[in-house]
């Protein structure tokens, strides 16, 4: 496994852990300027919307929030690269049902300054059993 | 705009006009042979599966089959690119009504020998008005 492979699998599993840990700054710092995520009957969602959004769900009443991620391909061309996953995500809003979302991600990295962060997402995830 | 920009753009839009043509063999040559396409609630879908699906939707009895693609972003870095796109396709089966998806995709295409070619496919669309 190549370096910029093993920083982009570290990406991912740092991702993981700050939206677990509710860690809205280090979630923002692991996205470029320039990150659209496309989802399923949404608009395009930019940088500025991810964070309003990311900010709204932290806090002392935030929803309890587990990933796990598996990486099914990841391909490095230069300072750019590409995986698609197999993502499920279990979000528990406070004194709520816990919700799992199951499916495939297609995403594009992109190393600036010697740090791989995520620039494209497509995340097609749908309602699971948890 | 570059000869590799103009070339994938004339991709997307020789894939429209094959896919409404119905001509299998076309569509199929415009696709890498690992390529993998993923949808929403559906396991990935891979070459053979797709020939496979392409050919059972073609001969007489085939559906009319109308699309329209806007490429928002598009990005060349070597032999590889991505896009993200706004893709409308409306399905007519013989004698059915008129079935219209839209929504987002993001795709990874790769040149091979000369030859730009979708590697990579993430189909976000969801039923639309007609």
């Amino acid at each position: 496994m190549s370096g910029d492979e093993r920083q982009i699998r570290e990406l991912v599993s740092t991702w993981l852990e700050a939206t677990k840990a509710g860690d809205v700054d280090k979630v923002l710092s692991l996205v470029t300027d320039d990150v659209v995520f496309l989802v399923h009957g949404q608009p395009p969602m930019f940088k500025k919307e991810f964070a309003a959004a990311s900010r709204a769900q932290s806090g002392a009443k935030r929803p309890e929030i587990d990933g796990s991620c598996e990486i099914q391909e990841l391909k490095v061309i230069g300072d750019w690269g590409f995986m698609w996953t197999k993502l499920r995500v279990s979000v528990t809003p406070p004194g709520g049902e816990q919700m799992t979302r199951a499916g495939h991600t297609l995403t594009i990295v992109h190393k600036q300054n010697g740090k791989w962060r995520l620039a494209r997402d497509a995340n097609m995830l749908v309602p699971a059993d948890s």
